[in-house]
């Protein structure tokens, strides 16, 4: 099982500013090759925070990533704190520089500009067609940290168009398998003791029931899922829609 | 300064098959009465990470606001993770069972129903209107622990009506300004200096800079925020303009 986390960071997002938009992209991403999301974590621009929870996540996720901190501002630090919280060094990434060059056109490059080159040594810098900070990748320990940009255009034009198919020569893709019903005119209490069998009969399976809105009054949504081979997961399906209707309840398709 | 965080909990935000809707209301209610937002978390229903963070998180937060596992469903444990994780008695509270009873109208109380009333001992249970699950205020140490729904009408419902007053009463209310400008023709690291510069010189204002997406390349947007008195703000405000006006940036309202 591929685990992975994702940081946002950025003042803005916890100051309401802005909205994220990066997390559900990431998340989503991810979880369609079967990976199996371990925490979201926004987070203030706080070396000590994300130093922090860099250092606790690594130690049991196979990916984390991150989204923000990568401009020429003073308080753009992700790379930084990166270098810092593993005692990696930065280093001046010619490559990197390249990046930022043609990114600025025949501008001068500036003390600010030039930071965005420098990437903990022997990190993997990402290009950033569309925006001027390149992103990386950092094998440490077989746990991948990838940096990428808080815009949102930036970051999922570099995830689609390079860190995707790393991603996937790395760490494999694994079939996830979702299927969502209506449980009519019942309500949760009503079902927790068949969800209770389901779960210790079949353990391989993943189902959980949610209450649906004040407008949907004895409407339960069920999920049920499975990372594996899909012909396993129909078997095993008919099976536990069999259980629903000797007890009298109709799992509807929405 | 009140400092605040939440705990979005639900396999199924992090699964991906629903897009979380809460932490963003949340966050924005408790900014606009000028608190602090510390952390966001997104978190499986696990009873060991819950517990980790909220242990975590009451050290130095004012208020954590949760949201999810309230029902009456085997995994909906929110309360008795927070009576595990700070040795506090779950206790049948005999105001959270009408409650109960009477958002299932005349139908029995079954075990599960009946495990929403049992609250950690000395927590206030808080009415759910359009729902079934109650929420909770507990009181811990000065910290104050709120446990809501995760469906995002019953959440809203119960913090507009019952729970954002009862924060006003205890924690007060600061005021918040916000101001965002356009600065155009320029980018992060041609400006860094000047922000370096306004941040030692005004060091009780928040400043910072955003790069534009992709559409807006030249284009920076610049926060400009300040928790106190008005007339305080505007007076900064004013000579910070004419540092930029003298630097030849101009900042447009967007």
């Amino acid at each position: 099982m591929v685990k992975f986390s994702v940081i946002v960071t950025g003042d803005e997002i916890l100051n309401c500013t802005v909205r994220d938009q990066n997390y559900f992209f990431i998340c989503n991403e991810l979880n369609s090759l079967g990976y199996l999301a371990d925490e979201i974590l926004f987070l203030r621009d706080s070396r000590e925070k994300i130093s922090y929870h860099l250092k606790r996540l690594v130690k049991d996720n196979d990916i984390i990533i991150l989204t923000g901190g990568l401009g020429p501002a003073p308080d753009d630090n992700t790379l930084s704190i990166i270098s810092e919280a593993f005692s990696i060094p930065l280093e001046l990434n010619t490559q990197a520089l390249v990046m930022i060059k043609e990114a600025y056109g025949q501008k001068r490059i500036n003390r600010w500009r030039e930071k965005m080159a420098y990437i903990p040594s022997g990190a993997i810098p990402i290009k950033n067609d569309i925006g001027t900070a390149p992103g990386i990748i950092l094998n440490l320990n077989k746990t991948w940290i990838i940096a990428l940009p808080g815009v949102p255009s930036e970051m999922r034009y570099m995830f689609e168009n390079y860190v995707k198919n790393e991603i996937i020569k790395k760490f494999g893709k694994i079939n996830y398998i979702e299927r969502n019903f209506i449980l009519e005119n019942t309500d949760e209490s009503s079902i927790s003791d068949i969800i209770e069998n389901l779960r210790k009969n079949f353990p391989g399976i993943y189902i959980k029931t949610r209450a649906g809105a004040m407008s949907e009054r004895g409407k339960i949504i069920l999920t049920i899922s499975f990372r594996g081979d899909e012909n396993n997961f129909l078997e095993i399906l008919e099976k536990i829609k069999i259980e629903f209707q000797e007890k009298n309840v109709n799992l509807k398709i929405p």
